[in-house]
């Protein structure tokens, strides 16, 4: 049987929730509907965008999304539905698509138009519900719409690279529940401007020359485990979809600090990276494969 | 199979929604449990009532609603189950039910008394469990309690209308996760005393003399996007549930504000509706059919 | 079909819950997963052992448990599976399972070795969850782990007693929903201790003489409901866990205030418990059986 996600920005308190899913499992009482997260803050596509993309491959093949972020219907916010890595995405034309497909195209993208028959102030509930349970009883999107060229991008998705590429110019896109920043820079994306080089990371005025492979790589566990100071301290990583990430070790807002509290770093911030030329690096100091074995912090 | 739906104020941290849960699955393998909301504020009952007359609906006929909100049972709190518009509610008879119920005559209405076997301090546990179980079964309402006439009522449910029928005087009854501010005005008993006449609609110190179909009718398309300032903008919308409410274009209280924030308003707070005479409207200012063409905020 | 349940301190707005829900979902399509709680406070272990030790049990036999705080693998975290009253609990050997242990013993542990073929940042989503799935198609512990002899154990999980068992030290290990202050003296530890004597429990400059069976116990309800000012009036009841807890009545932190609030305790608080020598109580001043008739606060 199908599943159904839900990622909106409904929160958790209100009847919205509920009310979607009694509205999916009147539809298909089989059908399996699984949260992703209600807590997108209210009409901030970037952090859906980014829960989204960080989430559906988990899923298998065939899982239909529902978004549902600023997704009031208008003149300028239509409905889709997308086709994209085998897996469906019902949600406004608002940007929230722009991320995933920034990097893998999309199969197909319809824009909506039951509508003439729905007039709805909870278009999740009305429209989108429809949309889902038409695909998983096996329904194509050409039924429910009709095909559209492309979606409408998100701004500011990619950091900026300076002519030279010496500089990447990214910004921090989310904050996670560890107090941990998230920036725009991927994996790949640094991995292709570094070309081996070493690296200096900067936001505000802390500066790191490493990027862990995991958190507690950050520990020395040949210090006895009463004489080390690890918890708090400040460290970079790729997190787990593979996003450059600002972290602090066992951090908790509300006791050690985490890294948002701790730099100061919030929503928008800019986050740099300077790569230093090859050949001012002195003998002995090449840069090593593993980054774990870079200089440190 | 059934499906079991829980609306509680235990909070989401805590074992108390988990437990009830394995309870359930423990006596049933295959129901569906579905949460509507754990977040109700402690020993909120108006706030549940909202939420769960609002979201019952959505789910099939049939199923069963389990309330636990102040439900430890006492000389003065009993327990009860309720059929009604062929959805069944597990409750303490507390006025939870009353909101639904002036709406809708329930069909039947049971007071527990399985509890002759059962000494607790979590009933949801151990006793709403069960009635859900049996009922899900197929069980009647008789087995597991005794019939009474009618349940406890809840205050201030009803606003308030002066004798000339001029004036409506509500108050606030819920505020969502978008801060905006839901009062205990229903679109039918609005247009009810209305009858066609103009009005104001008042809180604190404004005013607002059209009630908008969606939140969105509030911006004006015509003016380039880059022109417009519509976010944060205060309209009057009757929502999804057909609650007169105060909302805010595109509201988070965390950045452009929302009408709880802006407004000043919080829970208990009055809304107030005046009619004005259709005789005094001048000519050329009659009043429109749609709400969305009168004069603007 | 088995369930797995899943208690992590992933929060619910990222994406890691969902994805690990996902991830699931992908191995074993028809597998019932329940959260118990995604709010644990980051790396907060003793938190994140009450909640799976007070919600696991009301689960069916052969329920997976996957608890997921701190459980980055390295050299001194290493990832365990238990078999303990028939339940199987997949978690970082790092002292969560240990409270649970000191009631149960478990049937077996193994130390999960399928670690070489995966190197992760996320091991909920990697490792706990091909771990669980491979449980719930009916594997043995054998094949992902090797057997160890005992778990690492948690500190301070047993309160302490004075040699001449006059009195109990305890602390505040958790706080729930409700501003409730939860104490790591049990039940039958305290009765073992108490042997029939009366007592005394203090926190900060606060004495309670008596321990009622349910919070609602505190009422007197002879006198008429609206002569009565029993919210927000301090009691100390065992909860549904049989944790000694101070509790008040209808309490809200945002209204009538919470025993956290109103006492101004927090975790790891002390709560002392004196018990009061038989040979000193007058006559007529004996112990009742049932707490709830002993002198009062």
């Amino acid at each position: 049987m199908a599943i159904i996600t839900l990622t909106t920005d409904f929160g958790e308190k209100d009847y919205f929730a509920g009310a979607t899913k009694g509205a999916i499992h009147s539809e298909l009482p089989d059908v399996r509907i699984v949260d992703i997260s209600h807590l997108v803050s209210p009409f901030n596509i970037p952090e859906a965008a980014y829960i989204i993309q960080n989430a559906y491959s988990s899923f298998p093949k065939g899982t239909i999304h529902i978004i549902g972020i600023d997704s009031e219907i208008n003149a300028e916010n239509k409905h889709i539905a997308v086709k994209l890595d085998d897996h469906y995405f019902i949600c406004a034309n608002n940007g929230i698509m722009s991320m995933i497909c920034s990097e893998i195209a999309p199969e197909k993208i319809v824009e909506i138009n039951i509508h003439d028959k729905i007039q709805t102030s909870f278009p999740v509930l009305d429209v989108f519900v429809k949309v889902a349970c038409h695909i998983a009883r096996g329904g194509t999107l050409e039924v429910i719409g009709k095909n559209i060229p492309e979606i409408k991008p998100i701004k500011n998705i990619v950091p900026y690279v300076n002519d030279d590429k010496t500089q990447i110019i990214g910004s921090i896109i989310y904050i996670d529940n560890y107090g941990n920043v998230v920036t725009n820079i991927k994996r790949n994306f640094f991995e292709a401007i570094q070309k081996g080089r070493n690296f200096e990371i900067s936001a505000r005025n802390y500066t790191f020359k490493k990027i862990h492979q995991k958190y507690s790589d950050i520990v020395n566990f040949e210090i006895p485990e009463n004489k080390r100071h690890d918890e708090g301290r400040k460290l970079v990583v790729f997190n787990s979809g593979n996003f450059l990430e600002i972290a602090v070790y066992k951090s908790n807002s509300d006791t050690v600090g985490s890294a948002s509290t701790l730099l100061g770093l919030g929503l928008m911030d800019s986050v740099s990276v300077h790569f230093i030329p090859s050949s001012i690096i002195p003998k002995g100091m090449e840069i090593p494969q593993d980054y774990s074995k870079a200089s440190d912090y």
